[in-house]
């Protein structure tokens, strides 16, 4: 059987290998270390700029013919900007992995754009904005991240906004790549069925000459306790509320991940119960950790009838509190580690996941880790460490955002009111 | 190798087996051909209010016991609604397929409902449809569903009103459940690892002496032309325009999949080209082909600035007369066959999918299709083929419908006029 292998080319670009030799496709990509936290504030925007003008031109191909580069083999080719990371990546079949990745290596090393193909994108831009404004669930993520992090590039919106994007010129893009296209910042990452051979040759002609350049690093998270309210006509109030969590790469990780399960993650968790089973206040609700290079967060998105939304919110603030407090009972932890597992395996099945998470480990720990140690680290936390995740979750800023009628803003300060006393 | 099984039950309950040895998860679920399209209009919604509350009692579980004992094997159980089937489905490691079918039956077999809880309920449903309504991106496609299927089930909104909803009953529940769980109507599904008679015992066990019931067929689908349009005050204009399209079984349903294709599925089709890349209109926009028993739309979702609604709509039009006069081009009918075939294999690698489609299969031709046919009727098609497809959705009824700001709603009637000339 072939295993999962690092490679690392001689300039630092890092490779990881993740064959899955009973499937008949692969996921192929390239995740880089640079997003939106490392914008200047005149720069808002331009690194998800950059990421849609990388299939305008590349490799000597316009829009068209790159689109029809990959769907004549068959393939899905899609990217992605975040604060921290960018990433390009494709589905193919698995004859067809060291195509897609030359075609990718085009995207970002042998981009060429018309000036005027860039005044065209920023009106996709503008569109792409207008309909995550329009969303009230996606707006009020945008709203508490802006409160979270005041006066940073993390509270700045990944889109950008008109008086950032207007001025961007190819210049600024290429003068953006150039920044930040450090061997060190790439990750090749390649899981399903492929031939290793191929797939090595093309990424080590493509990627094995780029040349060094002095690391970048952003500026540290300040996350900060805030309030963040938009009064708007709808028929639901949608509330973000949030604590602090670990940051990606700490140990405690673990523990905080099946206390947010325990606290509000599945069907069986406490928040679930209360507000949607017993009470029927909601129909969605969800815990999430969310978590990055310096810091993280524990969150509740709910959405309600305003008139309940303070009583959601402070629902969610007694029950996080009671987690701390007591802790978890032995079947509340038992069934965390069943799910969290479980999820592991079927995440474990999925190339395009099993690519990201590898190249995640990358970044974060600089090694490869096997499936078997995470679920180790997993069954290894006890009661009293999901007790202390939730009692640090309290300790950090506490951050709230809402948007929807009127009514149902009060929610956002009544949840921070509860912490203060 | 375990082979791909259809197993009927003398009662008339249909089982697919689909092995993949190599994982070590599965997916399971029932599928039962019943939803909105049933409900006569006093009772609009009690399809979708039963898949809610299967989950609030059933096997001598309340919703808390429900939610743990799915969960203390790390099981995922989710359930949906539409207006032609509705689905219990969990995904579990493989040594816990019989479990989870085991409940899923509970559900469907033994459920026993407090009143309280369905008021409850109620409440939750009444959040979902609120957070529905906030999503212009949702409420657009149900201002269509309206316009299309005017005075018939298909047209009312399958999470009903509240005029329908307020006097649903649990009797009233149990009545709907006992004319509609025939055995003809149910079909269990099994794709992934699984202990073959396991499986096999828990299900006969379960639905082997399921009664028979008169077979109630829903009303005729009678898809009209029409216009529906809703002023809100948002960023964009979305539209939903829509043309006739093949019944699920037809034969011309894999000429029409290329056609959407090649028309404005991927990054390389006409419309994408269009009105993304060569002008920048929008952001999203896709054609789809959506197939029930009876009848079948091709339609176009595009979400755009209110001035250039109608442009957006014009060109959609436009684009289909042409394929529909001039057909594909060799090299475009290629891509869309490339693009079907891997999209084939790689929905193969995913269980969830698999099973869906596996009991899909077996409403519609009463029996299991190996992916190599599939495959040879997709590559079978020829152009004069594709372009007859696109002919034919042009001679149904067209129906469009838009939400946005008043100056971009002109867009529908605009389009709507393109084809009466």
């Amino acid at each position: 059987m072939p295993e999962l292998e690092l490679v690392t080319l001689p300039n630092g670009v890092r490779i990881a290998l993740d064959p899955m030799p009973t499937l008949h496709t692969t996921a192929v990509g390239v995740w880089q270390r640079v997003g939106a936290r490392w914008e200047k504030p005149e720069e808002n925007g331009v690194a998800h700029l950059f990421e849609h003008m990388a299939f305008k031109g590349a490799g000597g191909r316009d829009a068209r013919q790159f689109a029809e580069a990959i769907e004549a083999v068959g393939g899905v080719m899609n990217a992605a900007t975040s604060y921290e990371r960018t990433s390009y990546y494709a589905r193919v079949l698995k004859e067809d992995a060291a195509y897609a990745l030359d075609l990718i290596a085009d995207t970002l090393l042998d981009p060429h754009w018309a000036p005027d193909d860039l005044e065209k994108e920023k009106g996709v831009v503008a569109q792409e904005r207008g309909e995550a404004f329009d969303q009230p669930d996606d707006r009020v993520f945008e709203l508490h991240q802006q409160a979270l992090f005041p006066d940073q590039a993390l509270g700045r919106p990944i889109l950008g906004v008109d008086e950032t994007l207007a001025p961007v010129s190819v210049q600024s893009l290429i003068d953006f790549r150039a920044a930040h296209m450090a061997p060190e910042r790439v990750i090749v990452s390649v899981a399903g069925a492929f031939d290793r051979p191929a797939v090595l040759e093309t990424i080590t002609k493509r990627f094995g000459d780029l040349p060094g350049r002095a690391m970048i690093p952003p500026a540290p998270a300040k996350p900060a306790a805030g309030i963040s309210i938009e009064e708007r006509s709808l028929e639901q109030t949608h509330l973000v509320l949030t604590w602090a969590g670990p940051a990606a790469a700490d140990e405690t990780m673990y523990a905080a991940r099946l206390m947010a399960e325990i606290y509000g993650g599945g069907m069986s968790s406490r928040l679930f119960q209360e507000v949607r089973e017993t009470r029927g206040l909601v129909y969605a609700v969800d815990a999430y950790l969310d978590t990055m290079e310096d810091c993280g967060r524990l969150g509740v998105y709910a959405g309600c009838a305003a008139k309940n939304a303070k009583t959601v919110a402070l629902i969610a603030a007694d029950l996080l509190m009671g987690l701390a407090k007591d802790g978890p009972t032995a079947a509340e932890l038992q069934r965390a580690k069943a799910v969290a597992g479980a999820q592991l395996m079927m995440g474990a099945e999925a190339p395009l996941g099993r690519a990201e998470a590898r190249a995640s480990q990358l970044f974060l720990r600089d090694r490869l880790i096997p499936f078997d140690e995470i679920r180790a680290k997993v069954d290894a936390v006890t009661a009293e460490q999901v007790a202390a995740a939730a009692a640090r979750a309290l300790n950090g800023p506490v951050c709230a955002a809402a948007i929807g009628p009127k009514s149902g803003l009060a929610a956002a300060s009544a949840f921070h009111a509860r912490f203060a006393s």
